[in-house]
């Protein structure tokens, strides 16, 4: 069974970007650099809700999760056709479609941003690991990691060390 | 000048307590006591919102918080008298009233709870250190470690390690 990470780099007060969409807190390092580099051999898959797709086109795209060399799936309700070639729209229950998703054979698979899909897939039960950049700064308020998913989940801490510039990187396995 | 610490027991998602004040999560281990050991031996004063304490008071108290040993404050703009012997009532501004009490000599000053007096600490600026004790799990919701401030604090690591049972440790100063 492919491995469902939810991964981001976040505030100690649990936000992926400040209240006007702000990420100029991130810091880069040849640490951070690696881990990507690292994390990215392992997957090949990428999935994203509309909002986040949204900002990522703004932005120029996600590197290589548009560019053809990753499957990116796109999850919305509102959106009515693939919204860039590679890049395919999920309109059907994200839950069901990342379970059907998970027993074709593959590498991992990466849900990128917060919001109402990392609720959705919280809520299915889907996701099999957390792994956090946690960033040394209070940014107030904006767009939340973890969106009140309305239930407790369990996890298990795989690895937890200090990275360049002050940040914690805490990974852990979702406990069944 | 005294050193206003905020630190707590979390979850990965940012709650300190769960939708109906749940803190079976919560795990103790020798690696804790001491640390709590530690750290209350620096410190001389206990500052808490209303709600923390009315909790506080039906759980049999904070131990040596409201043991008289400790100066123990209580913030609250709808009490109208000390709510136990030993315990201060505090109506005025808490960004003005922990200004002047960290000009007072003493050891450090504890800030405990979320919710409100935190928030309002922030705002004001007074908090110099926060210390976190962040649980391998995510509560989906409740009462939240750091209500939305407004606006962006910078942090320091000042440590961070792995404690019994999965548990990360993180202390940041806060800079100006």
């Amino acid at each position: 069974m492919r491995i469902v990470t939810y991964g981001a780099a976040c505030s100690l007060d649990g936000f992926i970007a400040g209240p006007g969409a702000e990420m100029d807190w991130l810091h880069f390092s040849k640490d951070v650099e690696a881990l990507i580099a690292a994390y990215w051999k392992t997957i090949d898959v990428v999935l994203m809700g509309r909002k986040t797709w949204s900002h990522a086109a703004e932005q120029g795209g996600y590197g290589a999760a548009s560019s053809g060399k990753m499957k990116t799936y796109v999850f919305s309700r509102t959106m009515n056709q693939n919204p860039a070639p590679g890049v395919e729209l999920v309109t059907t229950d994200a839950g069901d479609f990342v379970t059907t998703l998970k027993r074709r054979k593959g590498r991992g698979i990466c849900v990128m941003g917060g919001g109402e899909l990392a609720r959705s897939l919280f809520q299915a039960g889907v996701i099999d690991e957390v792994g956090l950049n946690i960033h040394p700064v209070l940014l107030g308020a904006g767009v939340p990691l973890f969106p009140e998913i309305g239930r407790r989940v369990n996890l298990e801490l795989l690895e937890s060390r200090t990275l360049d510039g002050g940040c914690v990187l805490a990974n852990y396995r979702v406990r069944l």
